[in-house]
């Protein structure tokens, strides 16, 4: 979560709905999330929210559409850096940094939202895309790999999958254990990529 | 699961309290479940569920508790199969077969519970030795699998941490996503297992 994500020039209430929503749910959780309690970290009239969305979950939804939308758009251009470096780069990103708060918070309100997913037609589709997005952004970064020699010819598809099944396994652990580790699960990563993918330029 | 579970002949009441519990919980969820919902599927009197637990949340852990006894009870001895077969076998059994309906209803509460996890102890130490069971498994199978001359000297410990992680990501993709398959996750850590774990004597 970089600071940008919520500076939409071309439309600011928008953004200021989005940051206000993300800023709750870290606050209060998806079960504790009510309108008013994103309205509070909303600098506007409160009545705009109820305006715009049909209750909370109208509202969460459209969060996290916005959410992806700016992952998708926000890949970085190829040209300076190596397929490898990207893909690294966007691992290191997702399995995040030493535990602060806000992306705890962040996680917990995720996991409950799988948890909506499971009997709920419209978060489902959602998770599915998500899960969807990352799964193709990992292949194409593993087929440019490839085609760039940093690689060797593997099954990129498999790949892609096993990562994204490692990246919500590791979100659930850490929010639901006291045994996850994510600097465990970032080593075991860079084994699975090196035993893999075989054939690297510069390492 | 299978029917075996529930049979346990020295108390009789206790595993039909959880046999109940498991049914319950398979169709109504977590969020629906409750102690009058858990008596419909117990031949005794509910009496004596209200005499035993307080409450839904305090059956539903000693319920999590007896299976994750019943598995650690349940490994299978290792005289017949090798420790390469004991290791795929348990991850076979455990990534599971076609979609059936209790296995689906099962996974979709255990995702709930996980959410509760986020923000309750005692699920949270359930969920905490439940990775911690199924990481030590693994383990020592694959130090098994070294010392038989089946492996190569990996990390055990990484390799059996990754599994847990690949296990527990799987489950969420299945219940929250129409995009997880199976079958695929399965290929992933044959290949990942592969590469990882080298010298095979009969394979």
């Amino acid at each position: 979560m970089d600071g940008r994500l919520f500076e939409d020039v071309d439309d600011g209430t928008r953004a200021a709905i989005m940051r206000a929503t993300f800023e709750a749910l870290c606050e209060h959780g998806y079960a504790n999330l009510t309108i008013d309690r994103i309205g509070d970290s909303f600098p506007k009239s409160q009545s705009l929210l109820y305006h715009h969305y049909d209750g909370k979950d109208d509202l969460l939804r459209a969060f996290l559409d916005y959410l992806l939308d700016h992952h998708e758009s926000d890949w970085p251009e190829a040209e300076d850096t190596s397929p490898d470096e990207q893909l690294r780069a966007l691992l290191d990103h997702l399995i995040g940094g030493p535990d602060d708060a806000e992306l705890s918070g962040f996680r917990k309100a995720m996991v409950e939202l799988r948890a909506q997913a499971s009997h709920d037609e419209d978060y489902r589709a959602h998770f599915t895309r998500s899960d969807e997005v990352f799964r193709e952004r990992f292949e194409s970064l593993i087929e440019a790999g490839i085609e760039a020699g940093e690689y060797d010819a593997v099954d990129a598809g498999e790949v892609a999958t096993f990562l994204v099944t490692v990246l919500n396994g590791l979100v659930v652990e850490t929010v639901t254990t006291d045994g996850a580790d994510p600097d465990r699960t970032r080593e075991a990563i860079a084994t699975y990529l090196d035993q893999m993918l075989g054939r690297r330029t510069d390492r």
